[in-house]
């Protein structure tokens, strides 16, 4: 095993907090990581930005990243994963990984045959990256789609599962998914497993759902285990940055995390701009 | 007067499509001006960031008006007048204005005594500014506040104001200003002005709504008037830059603008940070 290489960060980006689920699994899975997590909260959301904007942002983010010298980069985001991978792989000298292959592989193992979900932001099934990759996997398989676009906005106002609005809003999003039976429910968007008790309760018991971060944790996983960069030994570590208040984030974060996080650091956006993915 | 400066321009910014709300009324009450509107829907919204983020974001984008030698620049975003408009005004050449005072001082005027309510972005509420800007005009004044994070996304999801899911997310939030029964209501964002009919109907006729950003043009054409600035001939114009997709910008354009847009261009972000008000 190249140790000092096992040694290197995980770096994870997101468009804001969101991608705390996926380092929450990825501290599960693999106990001994030292993670570097990026959050652009100065201008999440990515959902509802364009194609060319969301590239942009997730450049900037994965080219901050790699001045942490990682072994692996995570884009933990499905937009920036739906329309910046193949980019930021063309451009990055380390491994990217995202959350849209491993969500549809996982999905396809659960599933007995039949129609399969996605919901997810506006980008993300606008970009058609779930309906490409389970094509390629699956080639004629039926993929049911639902862009849900105030399911982030709900979950950043902290609204419960019960919240009789979320359970509407939810309602709404589903009703049309709900009718087709789908075996499998991707979350395709790494703040839904926070409402995955209600949208379960809604889909009902023959629905499995599954998370796309938790499936990417699990595909770092099996990938640093084949490469033999896991590191074994030694205490984990996770150091956070975000373009915005860092005091804010610290206060959102543990809910996305399931713990506390210890002193995040700010970055300007300005100084994510002075460096591209190109120049890393 | 000064014909040469009459004919410049007036530079609206917003963090995103709502202020196309204020250029409407704008062009209703000054119809021979010349706007230049830059909306930052790459970074929108601003109303859950912080005050810093927005005062950064906020110079950036004054910065890039100036680039059109503007008589004038109007902060259309209520967010960006609470947190950024001193900074605004102390680093620009010309005047500054904003949306909060025009409609306190309009609010004033409507109301017969008693209470007073806004409801607005999380930002600009926790900024105090409209509470600062009531106790300076009003001492003593009830001012009744209400932050209302999801009306922004649900009006940018094009939802209508008779659809169920808008009127329990207003009614949520409507529901303690209700009982307190206040002769006025700001609408301080703007975005709010498309849901003024389903916000009425719930408030219920005693309830004047007062919309800001009409009052932010009205006072734009007082402001004009008494400098003997504005612009009495010609034809109008309005020049339309948005930092994410200009296609996107301009088919959702015509709801908050009552008319379509013509071929708004592209400004990105890192073209934005080029320049800051200092330099200009």
């Amino acid at each position: 095993m190249d140790a000092s290489r096992a040694n290197q960060c995980i770096g994870v980006f997101d468009s804001g907090l969101g991608g705390l689920t996926v380092v929450h699994r990825l501290m599960d899975e693999l106990p001994a990581e030292r993670i570097v997590y990026l959050g652009d909260c100065a201008r999440v959301p990515y959902g509802t930005k364009s194609a060319q904007t969301v590239r942009t942002f997730a450049a900037q983010d994965a080219a901050f990243l790699m001045r942490h010298n990682p072994k692996l980069i995570v884009a933990a985001c499905n937009t920036a994963s739906a329309y910046a991978l193949e980019h930021l792989r063309g451009h990055l000298p380390v491994p990217v990984i995202g959350v849209i292959r491993p969500g549809v592989r996982r999905a396809l193992a659960a599933s007995a045959g039949g129609p399969v979900g996605v919901i997810a932001t506006e980008g993300t099934i606008a970009s058609g990256a779930y309906q490409r990759e389970f094509e390629a996997m699956s080639p004629g398989r039926t993929v049911l789609t639902g862009s849900c676009p105030l399911l982030v906005p709900i979950i950043e106002e902290g609204r419960s599962e019960d919240d009789p609005i979320v359970l509407a809003v939810l309602s709404d999003y589903l009703h049309a998914l709900q009718r087709e039976r789908p075996g499998v429910l991707v979350l395709g968007c790494t703040h839904y497993p926070l409402l995955a008790g209600a949208i379960g309760k809604l889909m009902g018991p023959h629905v499995e759902l599954v998370d796309s971060g938790h499936a990417a944790a699990l595909a770092v996983k099996t990938y640093l285990g084949e490469q033999d960069l896991t590191r074994g030994e030694g205490v984990s570590s996770l150091e956070c940055f975000t373009t915005d208040n860092p005091q804010r984030f610290a206060s959102v974060a543990e809910r996305f995390l399931g713990r506390a996080v210890r002193a995040p650091q700010w970055v300007g956006t300005d100084e994510l701009m002075c460096q591209t993915v190109e120049d890393s």
